[in-house]
């Protein structure tokens, strides 16, 4: 049988394997940051007359730019954030990875870096080898957060041309402050010209505001957000960036040419005519979110700040062995490889229980 | 105002456009290669059966590796060409640019080279170009037949890491016959280990059987296909490909985890279901092509052989003239920048009459 190695693939990929987390069938799935919370039925039902009508046009090729979903996307961040956002400071794309993966072959690629506070979203690494960026790991505290003197430090020591700033962050929960993040992004300008890269995919669930009013008079500043986790929608596949209109001509020139079908953008748009009922069961899983927190200290867990719909909790000595015991108790969750950590997604008030119930269970075997 | 030269990009895209073929609102649009049908209500009535259940689970991530649509596409190339594909030889992406994105970045990327024999689909350039592979221009005959003894002496002049044989050939319409791409195979394969990439996007409306059955014995060949053309599926976005094992293995190291959406995955199935009723227009377009043929011919235009929808025909003293003289009679053809030679996609009896018209009436004006 012919494997890999046999062909002629990139040294790079050889002997590694594909990134994901493993998909098990389990009663309570709490490892993939998803919303717990099915849409309600009047979206679905308003889906099906978006999908029904594009279906029609189907044998057509898409708005090749997306025209509508970007306005209403602006429309969304400007309601929300209160900063006014125009369709043409908006992009979308096949999730946030495509938008990071396009903005990475604008501005990064072969002979260019890219540099993130590690641990974070595994995803801008390694979308950045598979765009021949150059990867660098900057450094966190040991609470997690962002230490301005270092990172500035390491921004100066290797002068990035791409810098991501993930906040909330993944898998930690840590959100960056604002003037961390104007600090970050002139130190990256007076090192050289680069983009700063806010990730925003968990801002929804964040107890701070939103960072897009910073895209104002900072041309190479973008955040990145998601419909996946506040909307809802993983399964849909939308992820979209804020920034100047000159970053949103940019990225065009790299993007496959009608890379979001009219399906992807009839649902979207369908579930952007819901935000308010679907921001109500954002509201739910934050209070969800802060009671594993609560419980989690409780039974004597150390728990990472979260501004996300996730937290991280340990420490364990064997953070996998941890994993594996919760697994056989049914409920899986994270380990993100960050050592004595692991990630539970806030589920619902069910799911969160039958977890804490879990982690009860392990804690007292574990105590003599 | 920003422009795009004011951000950090990389040098090889300052001063470039976005790549697309103007989207304009005209009354006969064969400018795409489309199909003309619109997918037939029982089809749309199984789309939207098939999009509420995905629409119940939209919170969840879609399948990442979309067993049952890949089972399905396998079925269907198993029963149409008679060469038995498995699922795990067979991997989908958002449309063929996806596919031969994700081929370039496992196989080709920077350092590396891809060749094509040009004029053939623009977009295998410009990935190339977007993955970091250089590329490299192999040349064709002015009948846009692929030449044996040149095309074997270009790949044995590069050495190509990836090989691009684009059957039907798009824009030409071009058919390659099987013994010229195994030899081609076979040159490639002699100067280095390098894949070999057989475009069939058009492959359903050509005069020959698919190459499919090639791909035996072939690790390194790959048979890439969409349903935009033949399944009159183009807003759909979906594009596959057929291989060994291991390149569908060795993709999954560079695919962005969960790539293709739920509603993708499930509007696809449902075409899939219907792949009869599509195929009967498939048919209809065939017998449209050929009198495209034909006619174009009686009125004195030369005529490339096509085995494709769409239909290669000139030679005009300055083709962007006479594409917008067309235009300007409501016709939209696309001008791919072939000199002498404009492309006509085959569309409806009505639409295609109303281009014959419009070309006798540019005849007789050009005629003193």
């Amino acid at each position: 049988m012919t494997r890999i190695d046999d062909l002629p693939i990139r040294d790079e990929l050889r002997g590694k394997s594909p990134y994901g987390a493993p998909q098990l069938d389990v009663p309570v799935r709490l490892n993939t940051n998803e919303n717990p919370y099915p849409l309600p039925e009047p979206l679905v039902a308003r889906i099906v007359e978006r999908v029904t009508e594009a279906a029609r046009h189907l044998n057509r090729y898409p708005d090749r730019d997306a025209v509508e979903l970007r306005t209403e996307l602006a429309a969304y961040l400007t309601r929300t954030t209160g900063h006014a956002v125009a369709t043409a400071n908006v992009w979308a794309a096949n999730g946030s990875n495509e938008v990071i993966q396009q903005l990475l072959q604008a501005f990064g690629g072969p002979g260019r870096t890219a540099l993130g506070f590690e641990p974070s979203y595994s995803m801008h690494a390694l979308i950045s080898r598979g765009t021949g960026t150059g990867w660098l790991s900057g450094p966190r505290n040991d609470d997690f957060t962002v230490d301005i003197d270092r990172a500035r430090a390491a921004i100066a020591e290797h002068r990035p041309d791409v810098l991501f700033i993930c906040s909330p962050n993944n898998p930690t929960g840590t959100a960056v402050e604002a003037e961390t993040v104007i600090a970050l992004h002139d130190a990256a300008q007076d090192a050289k010209p680069s983009l700063v890269v806010v990730d925003e995919a968990y801002v929804e669930f964040s107890h701070r505001p939103s960072l897009l009013r910073l895209i104002e008079g900072r041309r190479n500043l973008v955040v990145s957000r998601t419909m996946s986790k506040a909307f809802g929608a993983a399964g849909l596949r939308l992820g979209y960036l804020a920034a100047n209109q000159a970053v949103v001509d940019a990225v065009q020139l790299v993007r496959l040419p009608y890379h979001l079908s009219a399906v992807t953008q009839a649902t979207a748009l369908a579930a952007l005519e819901h935000t308010d009922t679907l921001l109500k069961y954002v509201e739910q899983l934050k209070g969800e979110r802060d009671r594993l927190v609560e419980e989690l200290r409780a039974v004597g867990c150390e728990v990472t700040e979260s501004d996300a719909n996730f937290v991280q909790f340990g420490r364990f000595a064997d953070s996998h062995e941890a994993w594996r015991a919760l697994l056989e108790r049914g409920v899986l969750v994270r380990d993100n490889g960050v050592p004595g950590w692991l990630r539970v997604t806030a589920g619902t008030p069910e799911e969160n229980d039958a977890f804490l119930d879990a982690v009860r269970k392990l804690k007292k075997e574990s105590t003599p």
